[in-house]
């Protein structure tokens, strides 16, 4: 047996003060030549990992950043921590995401202008997105353990991504995943964002991914 | 380089119409002598897994009903849709957790005299907890994929549950998950809801589960 019921439709109202300062933090970031990657995906997708494999791939050709959100307070250092690249974590005290102003704080702590490309993590979730940031890139993380109709199910951050990584594809010969149908399910959300597969733990595939943030970063370098 | 920035915590107000209407389903499930476990996870925890084995195993000895919830309409038939056990879904149109006037709604579509455990699958997230709906007790699934630190960095729903489940055992040769190291993470925001290991891949400790279900819901059959 079995019922169907469908509920009113969302309205999201963003206040006209959050949509201003998001049009600052756009103008200060553009004005600074600082390309913006926003990084969602589900707990346990790789986010950090991702973040980790990037900056070891790459700081070495940009002068990196990066800001964490994480709900509480730090409960141990975390991987990133121990590197050169400039960090700021932000603890939204239980919000589901960054919202301008957050972003405004955490760019006051950072030597904006020694940095190219700034990594931002977001707290891991495919419910809630923030659209409003300001400038910047959306990349979503996904991994093999969830499921190839991801997409489907959670289609808002797959629908708005400029990117869509897959990671853990180490894990395919226990898995099992079907490759095609996740593209299947990407493309009735998004038709053109690329799908970058790749596994953090074996670097398989890390190049194509900083191959794309290289073309993203490139336009504002010259 | 390392900064901290923490938000100002968050404050939710549940409308005062809204904790009503939970207090009527509270009532209703009692008065009904329904037990309700509301189950909640990541996108690819295993939630609608754990449903789909929970039926197979106990819906000879239990008379039991499903909710499930979705962000949108459904994109293809789910694996509970061919079973015989009542279920139904609502689409929440894009919120991330059901609230009581959509499980009000749902309970209308329910034989509720013919239940004994109404099992309700939230939309996956671990950020947006609703402990308003009235009357159930709190599952939440956790799987080797997320690690073992989950449970830190997503405290809240952890810290409201009365039984937390880990899947996805069947990795564990292949991740190396530290099962000590989660519990001791469970334990520093929840000091007694049991943990029970198992794998809905290959019924692993799936009796542990079961035998907690007949737990919750002897009292209200008697």
């Amino acid at each position: 047996m079995e019922v169907f019921l469908a509920v009113a439709t969302r309205i999201e109202r963003i206040p006209p003060a959050e949509v201003r300062l998001a049009e600052d933090n756009a103008a200060l970031l553009q004005a600074m030549g600082i390309a913006v990657i926003h990084l969602c995906g589900s707990p346990g997708a790789g986010k950090t990992s991702l973040l980790l494999r990037t900056i070891e791939g790459l700081s070495s050709r940009l002068r990196l950043g990066a800001i964490q959100a994480s709900l509480s307070a730090a409960a141990e250092p975390g991987p990133l921590e121990s590197l050169d690249t400039p960090l700021v974590q932000v603890n939204t005290g239980g919000q589901p995401r960054l919202d301008s102003s957050m972003l405004r704080e955490a760019l006051r702590e950072l030597p904006l202008a020694d940095i190219d490309l700034l990594l931002i993590e977001e707290i891991g979730t495919l419910t809630s997105i923030e659209r409003s940031l300001g400038g910047n890139r959306h990349v979503v993380i996904a991994s093999l353990p969830e499921g190839e109709n991801c997409p489907l199910r959670y289609p808002e951050p797959f629908s708005l991504a400029d990117a869509i990584v897959l990671n853990k594809l180490d894990l395919l010969p226990v898995l099992g995943f079907d490759r095609p149908r996740f593209e299947r399910a990407v493309r009735r959300v998004n038709a053109e964002a690329p799908i970058l597969e790749l596994s953090c733990r074996t670097a398989q595939g890390l190049e194509a991914w900083e191959r794309w943030l290289l073309e993203v970063v490139a336009p504002l370098r010259n």
